[in-house]
């Protein structure tokens, strides 16, 4: 393996001084990009194109080929891991992931069970094949859903406003939910370790249903199972540490915890201060985001006001930019050029920290 | 006007001491009630229940002959006000609230006023018409959506999943939310101050949508009009003072902030532990919360240690118990039931605060 060009990232996530602040976009390889579009039409299907190390490899590099973003990210699912446990994942039009078994009695809760790994090969294939498109431009950054909101799609059967069925379950039964999440987070960091043994830098956990759980299940629930998955990991690879990412949606006033989880890097949505997440977590771990994806929506000279505003909030040690949400299909790539000027434009600010 | 017979939920508003937590819910008057869903029947339409006081107070009353609920709430739509403004508000079925008129230009932005206040009589005589009604059982609270949240309706034409539109707004050209903010708070505090006149004991503003704003952003467009809003408000009317709560949903990380805006109660979604909230905030205001409405899915048992756990995370004074959000047509009437005895069953407890 070629030794990085650009280990920035790898860096701000170790709260290490760095040139600058690097930048890297949650979906940065999506449907806003119309050779991404181009990619998907020529695979057929979403979860062909996840399937397929080489379109996944294609599609992962895009976003880089126009902007001097920081980091990669694999392109995948984050369902991958349920889809390999047996649920039949698949996809609806126009209308989000679903499975074709999902969790509706308790024999099939008991039968779950951690999946071969050898039936995600395709995931940990698409990570040596971009490490080597890469070609040590940047860091591969991979990552898995957490083990509450991988349960939550294996329960519900797909998307929901309310999580009705998952939270029945947790008030009702909660040894069941329990079992469930016991046995995804086992799989979890399997996966996240075979990803690593493949050639991901740093891996990210995406919490995006831990914030709609109850002060206190939220800690039962969801932080104490991406804790276990952290505990389990590999954290170092190719002589170098393996940053860690939590990001949950929503977990704004469960900071301080979820910056106790073992993580390296706390991923915040837009409605956190970054000075006032700072205060409450300290130098414990770095801190990731938050810019509105809504804000892209706006003028070049409004983009670029809001980042200013962000940078303000840092000292410009231990922070990698990012959106607080993954980035809309309606925006227009120039403006994704207009913000990573910007937050790189911004390189005298973060000398002086 | 008889004197009231329990104002137990006045009391703790006010965070005097009570002889038991109070507790009302957040759409207590709504379609998990049969009796309801043939009022509604009746009507033709959920804007013709709104707009005929007899019905509206037929329906408020509802769910006090189930249940010994402490305070009744005005039954009506977040969206009278808009509609008042004529933007033309109408319900698609199966979709929520839609206007025919949003402000899609600058010119319907300029043109904007606040409304003759008699255009919203329907709902003060709706209001006069609950008090005979409920002849002092407990107080009845009056509402409105916030500025920001009207504004968010009125902007995008009807609900919105990432609220694209008002952000775009809000990042280009603030001045123009600025703009339709200072006639909503207008018309807002001339709406609740109304319903004070015409016997409204309480008030609640719901700001459903301030939780989707950016930190600061939130501060600048929904938090400062709500203040603007509680600082023009008739404050004590039939010799008693009329307590204001205010609710962000999602507004939990911005709680000390919202407990200084001049409010008497915050209302607290899920996300929000009770005993760390109280900490946040002091001896300040009163807090309402904090059940998840989908706790009322589970069992019986469930639902009285899920009470019992919230309210051991209480003093027991200036508390008034709800749910932290409102109750899903989903829920069966006998879980309300239980719901609000194992509250009421918490006496010792109180009185020992």
């Amino acid at each position: 393996m070629k030794p990085l060009e650009n280990d920035t990232f790898l860096r701000a996530c170790l709260r290490q001084p760095t040139d600058y602040t690097p930048v890297w976009l949650m979906r940065q390889a999506g449907r806003y990009l119309p050779e991404y579009r181009a990619s998907r039409a020529r695979a057929g299907s979403f979860l062909a194109l996840c399937k397929s190390p080489e379109l996944a490899t294609e599609v992962t590099l895009q976003p880089l080929e126009r902007f001097p973003l920081d980091a990669a990210i694999l392109f995948s699912d984050i369902l991958t891991v349920p889809d390999a446990m047996g649920l039949g994942l698949y996809f609806a039009d126009g209308e989000g992931p679903k499975f074709e078994r999902p969790l509706r009695d308790e024999a099939a809760i008991q039968a779950l069970a951690v999946p071969d790994m050898a039936k995600l090969r395709y995931v940990f294939d698409a990570v040596s094949s971009i490490r080597t498109a890469l070609d040590g431009r940047v860091p591969l950054i991979g990552f898995s859903g957490s083990p509450f909101t991988l349960a939550c799609y294996m329960i519900e059967g797909g998307g929901s406003d309310t999580f009705s069925r998952v939270k029945t379950m947790l008030y009702d039964r909660p040894d069941l939910l329990h079992h469930i999440l016991d046995i995804n987070a086992q799989a979890v960091a399997a996966y996240l370790n075979e990803q690593i043994a493949a050639g991901a830098q740093a891996v990210q956990i995406f919490d995006t249903w831990g914030g709609a759980l109850a002060a206190g299940k939220y800690q039962e629930f969801s932080l104490a199972y991406m804790r276990r998955v952290i505990s389990l990991l590999r954290r170092e690879a190719e002589g170098r540490r393996v940053p860690v990412i939590v990001f949950t949606k929503g977990g704004g006033v469960w900071l301080e915890e979820i910056a106790d989880c073992g993580c390296d890097v706390v991923g915040l949505d837009w409605t956190v201060d970054l000075a006032d997440a700072r205060r409450r977590v300290g130098a414990k771990v770095a801190l990731q985001g938050n810019l509105d994806p809504n804000a892209l929506f706006a003028s070049p000279a409004a983009i670029q006001r809001e980042v200013a505003n962000l940078l303000a909030q840092t000292s410009g040690t231990g922070h990698i930019f990012n959106l607080g949400h993954g980035i809309s299909q309606f925006t227009d790539p120039e403006h994704v050029a207009v913000l990573v000027d910007a937050v790189h434009g911004q390189k005298t600010y973060c000398t002086a920290a």
